[in-house]
């Protein structure tokens, strides 16, 4: 359990439930398959990341109703008495094909897809969409600060902007996944193992009648750990008291970790900072910096020479404000014997139960991807990307640990050429649908 | 108890703790007083309205360390022993200062006030500034929806795109507060009772051979609470069968509720749709609509002719999509006997504990808002807007009813002027600083 609390059965549209409602009525109990993909690509993004299907399996594997939620819905005067006892007894039986987490992915690709009697099928919708939609969101533009920071330190900063503690969760967890170093949330400390980080706000400054008491106070606590928050009155100013208690604690043994910057033109301070400290004696003491910091804001820094080491990056990550949605949607493919298309304008989708081929060359690189039919040959030299995690309602893979994931969305990352990771929108992955997915579309 | 679960004393950053650590070793015990404010307006927003604050009481009502915290944060590495077994008996003892839940404020203003031992106070502001600033931003854009809607319905239908379940509740319970007549999410309404509502997705039709056949057998399930989605195929052509069964449910004695569009000119279409059934004796069949709608596209709708009656609002409202964050912080102005400023550029804040004054003319028109000292005395004809709400860590109001809360914003927005509630922006709401805080500023 990697939560506070399952969202449970009730985390639904109602409409999921009239339907099912119907559906028993009309005892329609076929087979339906479902496509999980994303339509489009947001204004600059132009590749996913996988998360949330630990997640996804946990609210599966444990989706009962219970004896309040049947209350609930019966005070509605929606649901028969049968359709209730029906749902006292639910559970999911059927089939998930996911792509594990952490891989990158595109558009139109289904990132997962279901197969199940029809009512479970369509039960899943409101939670995976949201689930597996705001994590892959999170972890793409965690991977796009990575690919900016080249090489210096990401640290999520985000919890108070996010929308919600279980949100501030996601992204902690969706972050580190894709290469952040740690976080500032301690919830996600202790929920997810990822190791966290933080010294002192402001306040902690002002609270004592000079900046340079607040800093030795911070050391007497925190001998070898401490990060003194510099620009509460005079950023210089702020960095030559950091320097003059550095070198107390340096007679006493002990070692200023660093100093953070949280305002102010920061490739100048930075590089300014950076002096002072080394002509100091302290080239081992590293600029951590914070204060509205995003993939744009760490490419400039980088670009332009700044001496930041490590970015405390919060709001604009927490709540994924360049794109705080995209259009992600779960869609029935195929129903008893047919394909399904849908045909609302601008609303078109891929029928039919599908596969992502992905083909690499021979180091591995990508070089494109054939979304299939399902049980269509692979192409040569190309490798699955849906792989079976549930079967008959039970799961067929372990949980990934986070380490394990992390080192598949490098690995993933590192096989995606730059010209696709990079901030501004450049050309798009190639993605092609095969001959045989398209005869079908035909049909 | 109106969440799935607390989140619990953990839900901070790393900092609070830390800090907390430094005042415990310096022994600081001394009262300190922080205030909650937006420092500025996204960009179209004029004004804001307060919610969050019955699970903010709850929180800190029930701060306390379990044991697994305690064995978390001494698996760190960063926290004494004496610090920690002081967490073990911390409890909040101090003093909150808020505006009801529901009240229109600005900019500037604060909405919660903390006066605590600093530790204590220092405790709350991950929690305080990401419960309060969500769902106040939601809040504000529900109202603005609710403006634009000039009477006819809203409905939130953003379970699926939110930032997570617990997201998910947030909006709900925020919307609804602004006047929204119901969710679409079950969870919401068990756990809020807030009116749900939905019927049939366009999965629900494919399922069947017919659009027809999925509207006959919807119709046998609800016989008299259906509402027929009708843009699967062709919407005019929808809008004909829907017809066809309302037809046949009249000859049963039976009421088709309305229709569903979800794509498509929806002006031109809802005036079309109108008409085939006025034409066909269903005047009462009201129009419902999905698909993108913000408080832009209502008004657009309502101000060129469009017939939708109630518009289900889901992706923008659920992220807040014009302004998924704002600028909420939550600052020291008061520690021992020093009113305190914070000085780094751009981030200048108001000193002293403070009262909101806010005047109106005798039919209770808002007039203006005065930012004063906590204790100065009140302008003429003006109400103090930060009520006591907890006093020595125990609640001092009851818990609101969301009906009593609703009322409550409604009186708010109808005292305050159409000007201010314009989508496109307009002048801002006068909000002056009083003469005596003013002085104490530059003190």
């Amino acid at each position: 359990m990697s939560r506070l609390q399952r969202s449970g059965p009730l985390f639904i549209d109602l409409y999921e439930l009239t339907m099912a409602a119907g559906y028993f009525d009309q005892k329609i109990t076929d087979e339906a398959a479902f496509s999980l993909f994303i339509r489009d690509y947001p204004a600059d993004r132009r590749f996913f990341i996988a998360a949330g299907l630990a997640e996804v399996l946990d609210e599966v594997e444990n989706l009962v109703f219970s004896d309040s939620d049947i209350a609930y819905l019966g005070s509605t005067d929606l649901f028969s008495e049968s359709f209730l006892s029906y749902l006292e007894g639910f559970r999911f039986t059927g089939n998930i094909r996911a792509m594990p987490e952490g891989t990158v992915f595109f558009k139109n690709e289904p990132v997962l897809e279901v197969s199940a009697p029809l009512i479970q099928a369509q039960f899943l919708e409101t939670m995976l969409i949201n689930t597996i939609g705001f994590q892959s969101l999170i972890a793409g533009k965690a991977a796009r600060c990575l690919y900016a920071a080249q090489g210096r330190g990401l640290i999520d900063f985000s919890a108070r902007r996010t929308h919600s503690s279980d949100a501030s969760l996601k992204v902690a967890r969706s972050s580190y996944l894709s290469g952040f170093t740690g976080t500032s949330n301690v919830l996600a400390g202790k929920l997810y193992g990822i190791p966290v980080s933080g010294t002192m706000a402001h306040s902690f400054v002002t609270a004592f009648d000079t900046e340079i008491a607040a800093f030795r106070a911070f050391a007497a606590s925190y001998p070898n750990s401490s990060v003194f928050l510099i620009d509460t009155y005079d950023t210089l100013q702020g960095a030559e008291n950091a320097v003059k208690v550095a070198m107390e604690m340096a007679e006493r043994g002990q070692r200023l970790v660093g100093v953070r910057l949280d305002s102010g033109d920061m490739v100048d301070l930075s590089c300014q900072v950076r002096q002072i400290l080394d002509e100091a004696g302290f080239p081992d003491a590293k600029i951590f910096a914070s204060s509205g910091f995003d993939e744009y804001k760490i490419a400039h820094h980088v670009q332009n020479g700044g001496r930041i080491d490590a970015f405390g990056v919060g709001t604009k990550l927490g709540v994924s404000a360049d794109a705080p949605y995209f259009d992600i949607v779960y869609k029935m493919v195929h129903f008893k014997d047919r394909d399904i298309k849908k045909l609302s304008p601008g609303k078109a989708n891929l029928a039919s139960e599908k596969q992502v081929f992905r083909k690499t060359d021979p180091d591995g690189q990508y070089l494109e991807d054939v979304i299939g039919a399902k049980d269509e040959t692979p192409p040569e030299n190309s490798h699955s990307l849906l792989q079976p995690v549930m079967e008959q309602g039970r799961r067929q893979v372990a949980v990934a640990g986070l380490d394990e994931i992390r080192s598949h969305v490098a690995r993933n990352l590192s096989c995606l050429a730059d010209t696709y990771k990079e901030l501004a929108p450049g050309g798009e992955y190639p993605v092609r649908v095969s001959a045989h997915l398209n005869r079908i579309q035909n049909l």
